[in-house]
């Protein structure tokens, strides 16, 4: 099964790449396939549809990003810190994005929300459990945060909400802008919507916003 | 000139309806004119092309949203009331929308950032256009309420590109949770992007978030 297994993996990449360039509804298996350079019979070998062909790359490109979040949001640092490592990471991603294909793409998750989730129920609730797992993962920083009396946001899972919230539409005008550094913002909104003060080692880190974030901006800058 | 103007009329609507419910990339313009009741040859009488009848989509669109903004945002009331007003209006508008085709649609503007702006320039320059002119109206708003000393961010342009990022992201999780409620977190997330007080007649304000602006919450709830 060696070659076969093989084929599904090259068709999983040659998708996730084409939907991020081109969103979903503009693309044709036949057009997948040429890109996997796999022969039409595969993908229906492994894929009963495009739209189960869509959920495998949602879940694919979600637990890749899943791994990420959780060495960010679990790792040393005190729990704000690791928000804002978040954000960097983020818009490093963005930009290595655009430095090989010429154009920020944005969130995958994002993108197909707008463009799917009032279309088709599987991938709506499909995108719905990422997004759930990220408020998730933010809401218990924001737990931790609130632990240390760092915060003053009245409910740790609204709070996440609006910081992913915040994360989505500044990723929307990064897309939109062609300009990664759209998510410098991030760390002053997310300070700001949660409530909270700077957090005292925030000088310290090698953070491109840590001045900015010294300076305590409620929004942007 | 009476028929053909209409025509061009019905174009548009279709093409509108159709956006909304499906996006771009998936129609095509033998649809569009079944839906609008019009030979295909009037498509090309107004259209050069179906990327000439989405910009067409937007300016059309953007004119009607932006009478709205200008009534909202230049009105009477102070100038942060004027921005719970226009977070109102737009959950009514979401809220009209799912009552009327069963699942909240989302921001035309954002929808199609995500779907076509690394794809078309020209969409990509209409789009910035519009949104540019949304922040620079919330600007004015933030400006005022500087003037009166009511909020602290640093910057008003910046405040206000987070207080439309906040909008644009809070509008894909309406759409993604089918739920126009999700957009009663605006009025609070707004505040605490600004960096601002509660104003003192917020309570007297017939709005359904009064009660958890007068509470001052930062974020969501």
């Amino acid at each position: 099964m060696g070659r076969t297994s093989d084929a599904r993996e090259k068709i999983l990449t040659a998708a996730q790449s084409l939907i991020e360039l081109r969103g979903y509804s503009a693309l044709g298996v036949a057009e997948i396939c040429k890109a996997a350079g796999v022969p039409k019979g595969s993908f229906y070998y492994f894929f009963a549809s495009k739209e189960a062909l869509a959920l495998a790359v949602i879940d694919e490109h979600w637990a890749a990003q899943e791994r990420d979040w959780i060495r960010v949001l679990r790792g040393d640092p005190e729990p704000l810190l690791r928000l804002r490592q978040l954000f960097e990471e983020t818009e490093n991603i963005q930009r290595s994005g655009q430095q090989s294909c010429g154009t920020v793409s944005g969130c995958m998750f994002g993108n197909l929300t707008l463009e799917l989730s009032n279309q088709t129920e599987a991938i709506r609730a499909r995108l719905q459990e990422v997004f759930d797992a990220q408020v998730t993962m933010v809401e218990s920083v924001v737990a931790e945060a609130r632990g240390r009396g760092e915060i003053t946001a009245a409910d740790d899972r609204e709070a996440a909400r609006s910081v992913v919230a915040q994360l989505e539409g500044q990723v929307l005008f990064a897309k939109l802008y062609n300009s990664p550094r759209r998510l410098d913002a991030l760390w002053a909104n997310c300070l700001a919507l949660l409530g909270a003060r700077v957090p005292q080692d925030a000088a310290e880190a090698p953070a491109s916003s840590a001045k900015d974030a010294a300076e305590g901006v409620p929004a942007g800058a």
